[in-house]
């Protein structure tokens, strides 16, 4: 067994590893590694870490905010709360706990703050005033005091429905969030107990017509089981249908696809390995599945068959077309993620670029072999799809992507799938973008009319701005810029919330 | 009238504006003058501000933090909550709403964070969201809507006294802060009543054997007074002693000296001007006079004299040895606040730079026509003089300065009296140093034998670090440095609390 780039410890060192580290009793001081390629990525004079707790009432402004911008820009990342002890440090970014961020825009003006999601895991490390998780998804290399705590770190995404903000981890419940204070109100939330999953995936998605929010969990019955359970929840906020389906294999399943007819899948060879101290390992010698499956039956239809190799994770967009079933993501010929050990092969950092592709079934036929797959704009690279979200179980036109222009930097694309065309804006060189979220100019504003917002990060300034481009040109460059007096957190995901769909404050 | 180096409004032009600024309805957006010398000194960009108020558990730490080195590290600054309406956008720095930080050090780790004094003018501000007052403590300017609401900033200095947290600013009562949370108890406190001077100093003093504080307030009858009413509390936190004096005339009085039978105010020619949009003109044609008085007699017994012009502001030490008077503090031969009118000359950058100066009197001498003043160091210049402040009211042999070593830098200097040497630290010349102060290396070290703490701003990194010395040797640099992941707030004073002198938290 050969893992690659990384030179991790087999999992007989871990083990052994993990009870040496219960053991220890002196407090150590905190200091991340300043290798930018372990846990930590350097710690906060790299900005590789946040960890400030920040309530900033009225950013300053530059530009013209439009006075009637009136929502809550939420996002999240993992934000070590402390350094691995030395045998994990080598750990990756994707452990680091989850850190919620909220710019409220109102009137032309935005207060911001950033709370930890104080999950059990949280709690118990800050108790202890050290980490005590090792590696990524990897219960047997935790200390021995943390084995009963749940190791949910809700660091990829922050979705709302019926009025609830959650903080999402896919191998955990969600965590239920105060929209306002962003203090944690539940962190293990089961619907009062109606979700039996041990998992809930960072990539709901709502239907605006029924008003339902689709989620599943895989790896839904424990560590490595190929079991799937998805769910719909209704206005009310309870579970009103669940089914239980099996992937073809044990893999990670990031984001799924829910149209008005079907609810799909993608497996995808970054595989459950049980060598791997970080739970996934690159096997290329499993293919890539597609399945889809009829919404709102019990799952027994579906429909996994087989295509060509690609690791493709985030959704732009998707719908049926009567038994015709379409799927937008961005993904790469092979693992995007060099950070995760290869079971067969090396990382090939070409094979990684990702391209936004387009996956096609046609559900009519009694037979189909092979799953269709498309690269839709081979000039343009980059990850994080988007869409309005208005359209997530809709036929669509738009699409948003962090796009990767090499020496020139990276770029916010919109792609006019209608036209087959798309536009960029870049910032230049010297700025690193997070993920671009969509606000729709105002309640039932047409398809992609309104605004495009995130992170800009000013690596060699250590600090960070919102800009906020208007979609009619994206090219134009920010109408706004919200200020930070330093580094925003890190970020995996973030949503947009019009104000008319939160509670009040 | 002029008004040397500064462009100031008539006070009429400022009344009129003042009512202008009333009537507007519109909501600005919040953006800072890019202009340093502007209020905000060019907003979060430039570092001139941070407004962002900050929880951050167990910060990085490089180097090694004595493990019993327990207690607070307070700062406070002005830190402006919003740009002034256009007509103020030349007020003072002084003029910034007090935002205060804390360092809590035990166990080799730190804590810390800021918060925002509560008080009635940040919350009037916070609910207006826009700046209601105008120049520094010119009632005539601030908008029609607060001339009922107290313009208390608290932005100078933190105290501890009988287990209570005081954020004080000279023109106003203290305000009472949780030392633990920050949280603002009271905002305006006068000790149940019983204090009823309109002004409170920033520099109480604490005699450590008898467990009094004492203070004063000056203007203590409304603006351009020249009443004084000191005090001193006991360890019941209750006002034990109170007496009225007068100032030859109404100017600023920043800091005072006590020792074991003596207490001394020193009028310096930063004088009142009611046509001042700032308060204060420096007064050339005004001399400076040492007041000095029986401690805990009725105050008629006090002495003003006459002495060479200086401005003086900062105390380092004062002691009585019978019936002779010593004061040290650092001053200058002229103004060293450019930002202040002149009367009747011109800011001299070389009369403005301070040195440590002792000034003394002999009381036992039934007339006394001048002070003494003798410069003690001619080779160092610098500000924010600091002593170890077991000494406050006690002979004493070591001072601290932040001094000035042109294009080397600024650096941390500690001075041994008694000796008459001094040594410096130098972070070398991309650091902006804070005052530092004293921490006893244990309950009962001798006098200045322990720690020197201050923030280190670095500016080109856009973050502040707390370098910890060994007063042992300061010149060999930081023993640990506790790292934020960006810039610290501005400061103008600190203390350090040994934990025994808090209350639980």
């Amino acid at each position: 067994m050969k893992f690659g780039r990384r030179q991790f410890m087999t999992q007989a060192a871990v083990g052994a590893a993990a009870s040496l580290a219960g053991g220890g009793t002196a407090q150590a001081e905190v200091l991340f590694p300043k290798d930018p390629n372990k846990f930590g990525r350097g710690g906060s004079t790299t900005g590789g870490v946040s960890r400030s707790e920040q309530t900033l009432y009225d950013c300053e402004i530059e530009g013209k905010l439009p006075v009637d911008l009136d929502g809550s820009f939420f996002r999240v990342g993992p934000d070590a709360q402390y350094p691995k002890s030395q045998q994990f440090e080598d750990d990756i970014f994707f452990d680091g706990e989850g850190h919620v961020s909220l710019f409220q825009f109102k009137n032309g003006h935005v207060d911001f703050r950033s709370r930890y999601v104080k999950n059990d895991r949280w709690k118990a490390q800050h108790a202890a005033r050290k980490s005590l998780f090792g590696y990524y998804r990897n219960r047997s290399s935790d200390d021995a005091s943390v084995q009963d705590v749940r190791r949910a770190s809700h660091n990829t995404h922050v979705w709302v429905h019926a009025n609830r903000l959650y903080a999402l981890k896919e191998d955990s419940p969600p965590a239920l969030i105060n929209p306002h204070t962003l203090e944690t109100i539940d962190s293990n939330y089961t619907f009062g107990g109606a979700y039996t999953a041990e998992t809930f995936t960072a990539h709901p998605k709502n239907d605006p017509e029924t008003g339902e929010m689709f989620a599943f969990g895989y790896e839904a019955k424990g560590l490595g089981s190929t079991d799937i359970n998805v769910i719909s929840v209704g206005r009310d906020g309870k579970i009103n249908w669940s089914a239980w389906v099996n992937a073809p294999y044990c893999c990670m399943l990031h984001d799924f696809a829910v149209t008005r007819r079907h609810i799909a899948f993608l497996a995808i060879p970054m595989a459950y390995n049980k060598a791997s101290p970080v739970h996934w390992a690159w096997d290329n010698t499993k293919q890539p599945w597609l399945g889809v499956m009829r919404r709102g039956g019990d799952g027994k239809d579906i429909r996994w068959v087989p295509g060509p190799m690609n690791m493709s994770d985030h959704t732009m967009g998707s719908w049926s077309d009567g038994d015709r079933f379409f799927w937008d993501m961005d993904g790469a010929d092979g693992n995007r993620f060099p950070f995760f050990p290869h079971l067969h092969d090396r990382f090939d950092p070409v094979k990684g670029q990702a391209r936004v592709r387009r996956f096609s079934m046609d559900l009519s036929r009694k037979s189909v072999r092979n799953f269709d797959m498309e690269v839709l704009y081979p000039d343009v690279t980059g990850a994080l799809s988007r869409q309005d979200d208005r359209y997530n179980v809709d036929p669509y036109r738009y699409g948003f992507l962090v796009s990767a222009w090499g020496s020139k930097g990276q770029g916010w694309t919109m792609f006019d799938h209608q036209k087959r065309t798309h536009r960029t804006f870049m910032p230049g060189p010297d700025a690193v973008l997070n993920e671009a979220v969509f606000a729709p100019r105002r309640k039932g504003a047409a398809e992609a009319d309104g605004y495009l917002l995130g992170v800009a990060h000013l690596p060699k300034e250590n600090r960070s701005e919102v800009l906020v481009l208007d979609t009619q040109d994206i090219t134009a460059g920010p109408i706004a810029r919200v200020i930070l007096p330093g580094r925003a957190t890190p970020q995996i995901h973030g949503n947009w919330i019009p104000g008319d769909q939160l509670p009040p404050g």
